[in-house]
């Protein structure tokens, strides 16, 4: 180690998170070698696809890298830098804004050691940007006018990153009422070859306990062109939205709701509850047992329409009411409780669980169940895959303890390949890189331990970047 | 490594699952060699006696290694292969079916990568059959040919595997209601020298809300010549079937159910519930409280004639109904769930958790409580032990786990020792080979850090292989 | 690894702790040097404040290191020594006795292995009494004559090992009636340049379903010249006390419930309850509901008189009644139970999360909350602070787990630094040093993947050891 002499460059090593021991480093360093260009899958994100189809330089370094990603501004939160000094729910910032928002940023560096935030920030800054100089509050004006510069060139529009990060397919998540026409037009666009697709996302949909409930059955009716006033024209609503994605490219539908229960109701105890949620006179109990009652009839439609399910539970949402009062959703304030599968599951499982062609992807904050329940699960039920982990869990130790918990029970042809689940497109290849060097990590330690042999670890790492993702997404 | 060409051939290397870094795998190396030879005591298994006593040749691959073992069967059954075409619940199977079973095992091998599965069956295949070649679609003919040349050999029958294996106790799992002849004929045969000891697991006798349950209270009186009609009765036949075990050389009984609470009733309750069990009259409740009593009176019991008592609750059973309709118990749809133990066992810890000679051991699939509850508890309690890794837990990061979270608690001296739990006859040498190579492991851990000095590591290692097992299940 | 001889000495490797891999532990080394002579700051802790008023001579070896230490006891009661056989609960032991309880421990020091019990009493009998033999039946007696040698050397008494063992700050844990006379003492002493500061413990005053809380009242009334008829007065006697604290040098209040729910009482509701409480016809879940809402209160006078809010949840004390009968409570049968934060301190945090000043720090012997709930707490709401290990996790593999489980959602700087927790007041160095230890291997592994520059790892130890309590605790 160097003397502890303060520091002002930024490099990436090489071998960044590879294992330290210089025998399974090696076997890692050659398996990760293998893997890194292959192109990047991203079947669930939440990058806007107009980015892509407008195509426009990005604005300035702060609206790109700080003021969007609830993973850097609550960390400033906790450190004392409130939500508004950061440009949160503002808009679009004047210049001298966004510039003191990049000084915050840059003058608590320090807050993000250790964290994957530092990581891909520090990946994207180098990587993309070709920066050096360590963010700090000496260097945060120069660093603006470095980014800002850069991102006034051809080579940092959207398109052309797009091709630069090899990404070979980008879902998007969408409302159930969106008419995708960003989609659309991507498509029809002749001097665009990528491929972006949208996801199907009806969590308020099936919420009848939101405030907005009513009005979002009102705008799907419209939309879809059915009557939304009993339980059947719903369900036949949501079935013809799930068309209209499928027709755009969808290849998914995801979920995140408190708890993943799926007890079925009688159709006619559906209909009463549903009539009673557009009356508002639904208990929260009722609301609740009809929400629970739809995830099973998301797997139902799953079935027949073949959109892979992808479930991810288990999150307080805008725990602190003010902060959600004033700034709105996705700011950092979201917590994650104990999240149950087992029990939850088996009625969907039991109906739809060996259904040919279904394929149910999980996901969870709650990192217990990864060997006590997603792993014997998913190494039973030929429908089930154990998703990446995933937002707080998208993280080098969380990623390692993953691979620990599950593989054992499950092996690797079960699980989904990785999701990088963000809205920051810059940091698309941080993450993947970051995926791609834990698991060339952890299958090198099974290679010297003698678990798996030299050309088995090499599919392996082929299978989970390129095999896992393409097959378990439908891609 | 070598270069990533495919490979056909299969081999164990010496040193396959210890730690990666040259100095702690030396001092691992000198701790496993120390117990590598000593005598396999497994004091919990599913091996049938009948094997042992009968001496027949197995029959064949399929039927040895596949068909019968469902860890096998479950993870073949996620990737696509149903049960029935692996044979299961079919009796044994012709020929031609057996080796369409083996070939399709053998074609998805690489779904075990990573899987103790994969690890026991590379073991026994290259270990105890002399193979050279990996399973696959290609291998798969050779190999079933290969094997069943070897089982045909008079090495390969039950007793000579028995002794090769240098097993020195066997414990089986036997139906209260079992006469033990099996046994009983292996105590009678003046050819047989080992040890192989019957386990009482009561389970389905005190689930008064099991289906079949009048029908094992009738056959349980017959067999006892006790009338089981009342609350007394029952209990008196219980005990009696106890001293059946003991004097066929049982030494522990073994119980697994949802939960672990022990809340007392008043033997009137006891008996109204009981009565009311028997008429089919008990509610859901209501059974549920008599078989939580009897879990107390099982300790009792234990306390007084001295069988250890093992608890491994926590697995929802069956949990896809229609396989198990189909197919029966135990062909790996058995999902974990959340335990709790603190609170749950405390009735039972109050009367006779200090009771001289009373030993009881806490298994778990829920890793969270093992710092949590099992560790603290056994760190006070004289008569609890942290029992080893179990199931889906037995595998070698578990195991690493386990150690990691219990012996800062409650070191070495107040856990159970390994156990096998396998119906598997022919992985038994290779799974307890890997929880010694795995406690190497972790004690050169130890030593490595100077936690541990060299003699002290010495004598940890043969306690845990021997002492621990003997002194914990009095054998 | 030397030859498995037995061993009789006993020495402190110089790398003890750090990680075994040469080159990560060439840094951890260096990380570690530069901290380890740094001043101790022990924020909470159990010393009683008169050991350093009087600064007496300690008694004897086993009054010393093994009869008041909850943390030995327990392990020596699995073990099959009685309580009544350490001196538990007995007063001051006659020498006979003192010498056979220190023997029955020598005896057992096999059991210690692999815990921190072990690392610790080696390190204490190594490092501050020169002891060069291991503890044995055989040696017992010499090391209890030599030790007995070194505790009437005036360099043994306790200021003078205060002094030795560079100790800034320590916290000891009061009863909210306590006069604080020690604490008085200490300060007015010329003769004395410590800092011995109280802390704010009131939990049996806020469980109004205490047998002794009507009298617990009554005492406070007395003490604080307030009457506690009323539920307003017992909020003004509580706040009276706390300003009596903080004259005396507190800076924290310390909380352990059976859970840490915080949900709010009409004034008129928790008036009405109080009232019942102390007429004795509270219900039970009255009292747990006026104790939640006591825990919000504490909060709120947190928020305005400045006190450190620190929680302790999640134990079940005296888990074995008829111990807890005859030896009382902190002998070592208290076991934890799972712990929810989440949901539970959301009215907290919601009024008071994010009021300047506010300092809460939240501990936990579950460690499933660590990823899951207390990381992502603490980095949003800028009041909140990640506990570090506390009790059983206190020890190795546990602190590592916890760097490894928090570190990625909230860094560094939302951690609390080390707190000791003991009553053992020789156990302080010991367990300070293994703390940095446990730091600079976990900081240099971070430093070994690259992901940390030297320079940061630096200012990161620092601020661990020196900066974290220092801050956080208000010191």
């Amino acid at each position: 180690m160097a003397a502890l002499l303060h520091s002002t460059g930024m490099a990436l090593h090489p071998d960044r998170l590879l294992p330290a021991e210089p025998g399974v480093r090696a076997i890692a360093r050659e398996l990760y070698g293998a893997v890194r260009e292959l192109p990047v899958i991203s079947p669930h994100g939440h990058v806007d696809p107009r980015l892509l189809l407008d195509d426009q330089p990005f604005g300035d370094p702060a609206t790109l890298l700080v003021t969007p990603d609830h993973y850097v501004t609550r960390l400033l939160h906790a450190s004392g830098v409130g939500l508004d000094s950061l440009g949160v729910a503002q808009g679009p910032l004047p210049e001298g804004e966004s510039r003191a928002v990049w000084r915050r940023m840059c003058a608590h560096w320090d807050v993000f050691r250790g964290t994957p935030v530092r990581y891909w920030l520090e990946h994207e800054l180098v990587e993309i940007f070709g920066v050096t100089r360590r963010p700090s509050a000496a260097s945060a004006d120069a660093l603006y006018d470095e980014l800002t510069a850069r991102l006034a060139e051809p080579a940092f529009r959207p398109r052309a990153l797009y091709d630069r990060f090899r990404i070979a397919v980008l879902a998007t998540t969408d409302d159930p009422c969106d008419d995708l026409a960003a989609h659309a037009g991507l498509a029809a666009d002749p001097s665009w070859s990528g491929r972006v697709i949208p996801t199907f996302r009806p969590d308020r949909y099936l919420e009848p306990a939101g405030p907005d409930w009513p009005d979002l059955m009102a705008r799907l009716a419209q939309v879809s062109g059915i009557d939304t006033a009993d339980y059947s024209g719903f369900v036949a609503a949501i079935e013809a939205r799930r068309r209209h994605f499928i027709a755009h490219g969808a290849t998914s539908a995801d979920h995140s709701h408190e708890d993943v229960r799926t007890d079925p109701l009688e159709p006619a105890a559906a209909d009463r509850i549903f009539r009673a949620a557009l009356a508002g006179t639904a208990t929260r109990n009722e609301a609740t047992a009809l929400r629970r009652h739809m995830l099973l009839e998301m797997a139902r439609m799953s079935c027949e329409d073949g959109l892979v399910m992808t479930l991810h539970p288990g999150v307080r949402r805008g725990h602190h009411g003010p902060t959600a009062a004033r700034f709105g959703p996705d700011v950092g304030a979201d917590i994650p409780i104990r999240i149950e599968f087992t029990d939850a599951l088996r009625p969907l499982l039991e109906r739809y669980g060996t259904h040919p062609g279904f394929h149910l992807v999980l996901f969870t904050l709650d990192e217990t169940v990864f060997s006590r329940e997603l792993a014997p699960l998913a190494g039973f039920y030929p429908s089930l895959y154990v998703g990446a982990p995933w937002w707080f869990l998208d993280a080098p130790e969380a990623i390692r303890r993953y691979r620990r918990a599950i593989t054992e029970t499950v092996g690797f042809s079960r699980t989904s390949g990785f999701i990088d689940d963000t809205r920051a497109f810059c940091s698309i290849p941080a993450r993947h890189d970051m995926s791609r060097r834990l698991d060339a990590g952890w299958v090198a330690e099974l290679v010297a331990q003698h678990l798996l042999d030299a050309d088995e670890a090499g599919e392996v790492m082929a299978d989970l970047v390129s095999g896992r993702p393409t097959e378990v997404f439908k891609l």
